[in-house]
């Protein structure tokens, strides 16, 4: 962060949305950027100081990536962590650090963790198998997730009975209590290597029915303040616990008894903090940025109320993207449109964003469901 | 504005730091941008789908430029308008028009404008040469404008008493009658093809003492709302009389009597501007996208007061640039750094700003006061 033209590299794994938000922070920095992405039409592909096209998984196109960085980070878990690891052994800085994305990408090592670590979660059973799912079936109803490559949905499904079991996966994964939640919330923390620590306000989610894609998001959330501050504890903790440098961010369940157990984190920027561009002091992007170059961290409050709308593409569309009533939508006071670059569209596909802010919270749900009823993602 | 693939190309002349910060704002709608920039390294080099490195003055550079885009607009006011003139003419959308462009590159003819057109400005005289001002000295103390080629302070000087006159410029300008002015304000407005017009608050401008370059601003401007309201009929009269579309910064001295004056005008984002990226509900650069583009525009109200420092190049330091401070200035709550990825600073050079917010004005100013003592641009 000193002169312009000595300041470190920062490369990222993953050039799709969250970089490509990174990006739009990190001009402000002078922070030159170098992507890596194995699609040469990524999001991020012609805003970056360098853009290589590239396997995230493979270790030699990691590894060789890193050689020209000084600082790596990522904007998607499922990387090769064992190249991070050699070149974090090498002296690169890499945060998150390797070891933490090898625990975030296995879904039974994370829940694992919490047991250990005794952060609460719903109950759980390890299950290596289709076969060991059916034996466990007085566990249902529950969620049975994939251990590994689970992602936007894909990799989780919900046991409710018996019936439901012929679509148990048949592979190592877990049973998860399905938990009778009252809430869904997110609370996004970063670190830095010095050891700063900032926790942002809780924000409560709303899923859609069947993608399990978080289709709303309001900040701040409707929850008791003993919940809230229950929650950022719970948050914190995790961040300590792993003891991570970056950006966390923990979605947590709130059940009907005010109990807050961790479901799952990313330990990246976040579909939860999208509204953070507009709606807080420093954007979680911004925020990821100075937590992995070692920056002072930036205040999280709440500048104003806000809703987020995630952009899916609609179903039955796939092809090239057409957006409709973009400009109705724009028209009005405190509307934010985010689209991606993603020039193919298909069903549920993250195609953009939007941000609605209302200091009067009936307006701003009002506005967020309008907004929502007005703009299609569909195809030519 | 529809899909991805077959959107329209905004074309920009001149590729600084007004190309870089609407750059920013059009990542966000998917608008792809050809940058014409006659510097290899210019601010927005590797941030735009087509960055072409040429004269914005050549004739036959800015025709060939513009054959591939759909919409062209301006960061930079000098810029060869006859072929912008030729585009329009053979049907390409360009924002603001070559005739405006051509009219504002001249401040004897812009200074014409405002007297045909009954808008308020200071006394002036026009002057062929040094001769012709020395023969108008009875005009002093007044501002010799140079017609052409003034920008960033430079062109512009205040001839106080006949001791100066050796100073006098010795080709085609102007003598203005120099205003004892109360405050320096601007107010921006908008306005696109389809006639929507919206006009910002007004913001107060404090200028180096010797650089004749915005050294801080605020928003909003402490003046009476009366005179608030007869800038903003001003600034409306303007791009209306101009018949202008795009963004325009119209700048105005407010005289110890209440009277508003017409300074200078900038049919482009302008520095007087900068804090509505944070500040206000549309940023000037979205909102100069919205206007080129025929969008509908944004809101302009402001979200909370905010002061803007520009970061120019600490004097007895040119070459490679160091940024100090920056980390310390960063801590504090609502500061926003913004640097423009020019790798050499020079005493003066506009190498970044930074914007603070705060809903309390006094301590919003110490805040400024505070940044500006601590960030300083020098070099290696």
């Amino acid at each position: 962060m000193k002169s312009t033209s000595h300041s470190p590299i920062l490369g990222v794994l993953g050039g799709g949305q969250l970089g490509r938000m990174l990006i739009q922070s990190a001009i402000n920095y002078n922070q030159d950027i170098h992507i890596l992405d194995p699609d040469p039409n990524a999001p991020c592909k012609d805003l970056c100081q360098e853009f290589t096209v590239g396997s995230l998984k493979d270790f030699d196109t990691v590894y060789a990536f890193g050689q020209n960085c000084d600082v790596l980070t990522v904007e998607i878990e499922s990387v090769n962590a064992e190249a991070l690891k050699k070149l974090e052994l090498e002296g690169k800085k890499v945060y998150p650090q390797p070891d933490i994305l090898k625990l975030i990408q296995d879904k039974r090592e994370q829940k694992q963790f919490y047991k250990e670590q005794g952060i609460p979660t719903a109950e759980f059973i390890l299950t290596e198998n289709k076969e060991e799912v059916i034996h466990n079936k007085g566990f249902l109803p529950a969620v049975n997730k994939l251990g590994k490559e689970g992602y936007d949905g894909r990799g989780v499904q919900i046991l409710k009975s018996e019936e439901d079991l012929e679509n148990a996966f048949d592979a190592p994964g877990l049973l998860e209590k399905l938990i009778d939640f009252e809430k869904e919330i997110a609370v996004t923390v970063a670190r830095n290597e010095a050891g700063d620590l900032t926790v942002y306000p809780a924000v409560e989610c709303a899923f859609h029915p069947t993608a399990n894609l978080v289709e709303f998001l309001f900040a701040p959330a409707e929850i008791a303040s003993d919940v809230e501050e229950k929650a950022k504890e719970i948050a914190k903790d995790v961040i300590l616990k792993l003891g991570m440098v970056g950006i966390l961010a923990v979605e947590m369940f709130v059940t009907k008894e005010g109990e807050v157990l961790v479901n799952e984190i990313a330990p990246r920027p976040h579909n939860s903090g999208h509204h953070t561009i507009e709606a807080n002091f420093t954007s979680q992007f911004e925020q990821h940025l100075r937590s992995v170059m070692n920056w002072p961290l930036g205040n999280p409050d709440l500048r104003c109320p806000a809703a987020m709308i995630n952009l899916l593409g609609e179903e039955g569309f796939t092809g090239p993207a057409v957006v409709e009533g973009q400009e109705v939508a724009i028209s009005e006071k405190g509307v934010y449109i985010h689209m991606y670059g993603k020039k193919l569209t298909k069903p549920f596909r993250k195609m953009g964003h939007v941000t609605v802010l209302d200091d009067d919270i009936t307006k701003l749900k009002e506005k967020a469901m309008k907004v929502k009823g007005i703009i299609k993602i569909k195809s030519i």
